[in-house]
């Protein structure tokens, strides 16, 4: 019996149990959890700091962040309402609600070692629906990620919560392959998530895998935004690109324009002057050396600073840029490619041709954007959230947050893995049928004893 | 062009205009599409009946029914809460909802020529949603498919509705592999739903199936229960068992006692009493029969009707059961089979050891049930539904119902095809970042024009 048996074993004993406890209890688990982090909030800091040479102030805002993920998924599961509670009388007596899906297989991400990895959102929202969790600790951190897991497995019942640390594919694709795993959370490349995506697919009993695998990020900039306020836009978009040495799945990796000189040679100067820096790993630094070398073979390479983590800009018109699809490829660092497109009817024909988006932005003049209504209309078809006149960086951890997309960015466009309704990516609805009210799960009971807001024939009840 | 990339780019190209029109407007369209399969209902009914064998008080109930989920989905987009939108405002203005995916292909059912058919639960639920519908009609019902599809395409806009009529295969699959399909809906066979799942996600693109495939709907009877009212649950469940010939998905395939002769006694002879009937199509009586030869060679049969569609009991011990894992496998028609448990433990092995299922059933005394938590516990991770005192057959159309299950019952047990949470298969949450309120949809303008309910800061807001 190796670990992932002995894990996934582990954690389809402890669900029922896990699955069954009060939004309460789970709520005050997932704070502990937060509190432990903080409490050893320096050590873990300083691993992270030295395991991805991302910065202090960065790594204390993700620690900050990784706490207010797990305390807001508290507070949903300690109000109660997320259950979409339904109640009909009726001459059959028909109750439903979502409960926990089962054991859950979370795959960390390099590019952030707190938030998105070991203790990171889908950790955080599926111990908040009920379901166990094993993560695949990401071989780029694992000193960070065994002291993020000490944090929970100090709290959680056993078998709630188990760390792998083996490396290489092959543990990942049997933890997804694993009869008792039920759903899959994965943050990374496209490559790595549509293999978990496939081994998933193909299993006897084949289970959802929510994966974000990121992508470009187009940012269109209208011409009278352009006109305006290029320079503005040009000193936002730089910050943007060279965020963290370009290492978000957010990064803008694409500015489509009308074409402005000037804009172009701002972002130029901007991005020479931008000092080399060390990305996540090795690997990682030399993929994007060979990505700024394979889109240098097809784009005007504007700008670019030699060493590693160099920042970089492409341009090129739009006839070129849909002539070579691999433009629309993430190049995972510092590095932007400006299309210059020499009509209205050129920018909404690379809107079409854009494959599924994480984000979109829009720089739009006031009242400029009511002539782009058809531009609009598609774009909300190829991505989980519309930026309008600012950039896709930055997440912000509230209710409301899509950090999700149409496939490529995501497996599932159907899913977000940020904000609330990441939970119900790790349940699924139940129905009770003339049950005995002392049967019902609590959120059932006649008496809406948790005081949570239901559906009740047809007509939503405040609690 | 062939009728399925002609019909894919129509839907494509409608989606835009379709996928914003208001939900009173949708509302309207289906409303509209319920009064025309009324005013043209006895066509409809004497063509399913010629086409189906079904008698005619129950195709007149399923075209009630029809008409009813129509009209259900209407009422929920009318009122408008059902897009679950959030506001968070912030340094950062987030604001999300659920939108239309895209064009869904939908796959009918042979055995509800209406309520899973055309114009049935997947249509409506994707219609209202916002999404365009293609159908592929069942081979076994055509004229049926033709009528309910004329319903539809003469109240959508053009490109909204497409009815395919090629049989076989090939179709199919040619339609869940288009690139501009983004879900698809079916309910039939394991075999075919499992055919269509495994297309989908080998796509360039993979995108979600939801198939209802159906299941053998397990019930059990626990000793008290059966005890006090064994002949009588025997008569509720041979009436189940054989109604409409067996032909439902709620079937139930199973029934786990702890032995008990009078109540074997009474189902052989109501069993034996069952007149044969005419089955669906002569393919699937030809699998009923093989399938009643198949459980013979394994199992006791303990009562058989001969003759097309003739019921069939059949009894075994628990031991016997484990054993034979295809005694699992559905037999779609009016057969059941009887596992006597020697002992409560063998009962609760039974009940892990059970694929996913659409439904389960328990039959217990006053407060019997107390004394089975421990089954309660397995059997709802088993199970969309679980009934009490009642038998599987007749999913009633309200918001609270789940029909759906883990996998075989269901390609994703996070979904179901009946009831109002239905429509949540064919959406995705958009976001909306420091939009100006004139580009928000009215769902998410700050003023709340439509008074639904929404989540502001984190408080749900009632409208």
């Amino acid at each position: 019996m190796n670990d992932v048996d002995r894990f996934a074993r582990a954690a389809a004993s402890a669900f029922p149990s896990y699955g069954h406890l009060t939004g309460h209890r789970r709520g005050e688990l997932l704070r502990a959890i937060a509190g432990r982090l903080e409490a050893n909030g320096e050590a873990i800091i300083e691993s992270a700091r030295q395991e991805t040479s991302l910065g202090l102030p960065r790594l204390q805002g993700e620690l900050a962040r990784t706490c207010n993920q797990l305390r807001m998924f508290a507070a949903l599961i300690e109000e109660g309402s997320w259950v979409s509670a339904r109640i009909d009388h009726g001459k059959v007596d028909v109750r439903s609600m979502l409960r926990p899906i089962g054991p859950v297989a979370v795959f960390g991400a390099s590019n952030f070692p707190l938030a998105f990895s070991v203790a990171g959102g889908d950790t955080a929202s599926a111990l908040a629906a009920g379901c166990p969790v094993i993560v695949k600790a990401h071989p780029a951190h694992p000193r960070t990620s065994a002291l993020a897991g000490q944090a929970i497995a100090e709290v959680v019942p056993e078998g709630v919560f188990g760390l792998l640390f083996e490396e290489g594919y092959e543990a990942g694709i049997e933890l997804v392959k694993h009869p008792l795993i039920k759903a899959v959370g994965f943050t990374g490349s496209l490559r790595g998530g549509r293999a978990l995506m496939d081994a998933a697919a193909s299993r006897a009993e084949p289970i959802p895998v929510f994966a974000e695998m990121g992508s470009i990020n187009p940012v269109f900039i209208l011409p009278r935004a352009m006109q305006e306020r290029g320079a503005e836009i040009a000193a936002g978009l730089h910050t943007s690109v060279t965020l963290g040495v370009g290492q978000f799945c957010t990064n803008p990796g694409l500015v489509l324009t009308t074409g402005n000189e000037e804009f172009a040679g701002e972002l130029a100067t901007r991005i020479a002057a931008t000092p080399a820096a060390t990305m996540l790993t090795p690997a990682i630094a030399g993929a994007y050396r060979a990505g700024v070398e394979s889109f240098a073979s097809i784009a005007n390479r504007r700008a670019f600073v030699d060493g590693e983590g160099g920042a970089a800009l492409f341009t090129t018109n739009a006839e070129n840029f849909l002539a070579h699809p691999e433009l629309m490829h993430e190049n995972f660092g510092p590095s932007t490619l400006v299309v210059e497109c020499d009509s209205r009817a050129r920018m909404i024909e690379i809107a079409r041709a854009l494959e599924g988006q994480l984000t979109v932005t829009i720089h739009a003049a006031e009242g400029e954007i009511d002539e782009y209504r058809d531009l609009l209309e598609i774009l909300e078809t190829k991505a989980g959230r519309i930026v309008f006149n600012g950039y896709p960086t930055g997440v912000e951890v509230v209710p409301a947050m899509v950090h999700g997309g149409p496939y490529p960015a995501t497996s599932d466009g159907r899913s977000t893995s940020v904000g609330t309704r990441a939970i119900e990516r790790f349940a699924r609805p139940v129905a009770w049928q003339n049950a005995p009210d002392a049967v019902l799960p609590d959120e059932l009971k006649e008496s809406n004893p948790l005081g949570i807001l239901r559906m009740v024939d047809g007509h939503i009840k405040p609690g």
